[in-house]
């Protein structure tokens, strides 16, 4: 079965610019997991518009589905929402229903220019919900245009994602060992990878406060397969005399 | 004066499926601010080699400096250095002094074939060097190879960065507030933006476990300039009968 792929724009100079570290990928990615939608790629791209129309056009043109994050708050800065609408060829519209629900949400006297910006969205395009925050992200054909700020983006993802036709889940099965290194195990780990050639066989060094360590994991979407290579992945890490540990290893603790 | 610009290539399944949260991107963004070189798009993708080709393709014609991390290990996923040559249109040969140097490191006994791969790189390459690691980075042309781990990652950054050519340094200045929000100095900081055409006027929501609030950033290559802006954005946030706090507001303890 054909697994629907996605990409992630991430829009934002704070990220390319060092200022911020961005916490809303794995978010993304573990959430479309789960719902058997893969994650393909990513972009991080500023705030320009011409960018960001060109790689919203080019992206839906190229992957199934397109989620983007940052840029649809009240600042000048915030122009993800007439981009999209550039990049798909739809006006800019007042989205009714958000214009209330902002209008309800501020007094009427802070319910200025710069916030009533907020409802103005593509026109065809639905809302995405979210538990936090009064404005709206939103869905026009194949995109999916959602906040920055990493609670706000937590919520519309948890709101969206299952409502998207997935596929089989993507499921993955690790073990570690803190005495290998890869240059030991990489020659097996290939013959693995070579009898299962749907699967994702992958090696992660890791280093941690107390130690270092390897670890390895098979990722697809058929769970006996996967349970299968990690059998072999236990016997390999045996076979060069080290002791598998299932899973994968701790983070620090902070 | 031209800033030189810069494309990042994260290459690796183990940021795209959540299992891995990026901690490189950060690194390289502010090392290379520091060197008047702009990090103008990141893309993340997946060990797959007509991606990795096409894309080191597209991006060493389309930014000033390519760099890349992940994929120069020993097993069957690193595929980075084949890629990269095939996408420059070089070889790939064995590069002798990063073979003597792996020969000497590993015990002849553990210099197998899985480890000495990482001594291929793309004909005409110059190696990356690092303290951690005696595996090698590499450039050719404006590509630079480096590792995915971070603190590989970051050794190699601090060695090959500050030996490019760059520019003007990035600067920047911030003022925030735990009062604020952003609808209420939208208006206002669009007026400073279209005074600094040449800056990068941001706003910037934060949630922290003890609050919220808004930091406002001035940011550019000319430091008089920042340093103006940054005074109209204190006086803003005064106006707006909020007590301005200079710079950034401090992360969570954890």
């Amino acid at each position: 079965m054909h697994q629907k792929n996605a990409c992630f724009l991430v829009i934002g100079n704070e990220i390319l610019s060092g200022r911020t570290q961005d916490a809303n990928i794995q978010v993304l990615a573990c959430a479309l997991n789960e719902q058997g939608i893969r994650l393909t790629e990513v972009r991080i791209i500023p705030d320009i518009a011409e960018r960001i129309i060109s790689t919203v056009g080019e992206c839906r043109a190229r992957f199934d589905m397109v989620f983007t994050s940052g840029g649809i708050g009240p600042t000048h800065d915030d122009i993800t929402a007439l981009c999209v609408a550039e990049a798909v060829g739809v006006r800019l519209i007042r989205h009714e229903e958000s214009f209330r629900r902002l209008e309800t949400h501020f007094a009427s006297k802070n319910f200025n220019e710069a916030r009533q910006r907020m409802a103005w969205l593509p026109e065809g395009a639905t809302t995405i919900e979210n538990s936090v925050s009064v404005a709206p992200g939103f869905s026009i054909g194949n995109v999916h245009v959602m906040a920055g700020v990493p609670k706000i983006f937590a919520a519309m993802v948890k709101w969206l994602v299952p409502q998207l036709e997935g596929g089989t889940p993507l499921v993955s099965a690790s073990w570690h060992s803190p005495t290998l290194y890869e240059g030991d195990l990489a020659q097996g780990l290939e013959a693995i990878q070579s009898d299962f050639p749907h699967l994702d066989i992958g090696s992660y060094p890791y280093e941690r406060k107390n130690g270092r360590g390897v670890a390895l994991v098979a990722k697809g979407y058929d769970p006996a397969a996967v349970q299968s290579a990690a059998g072999r992945i236990h016997a390999l890490i045996s076979s060069l005399g080290a002791n598998p540990i299932e899973g994968e290893p701790a983070p620090d603790q902070t």
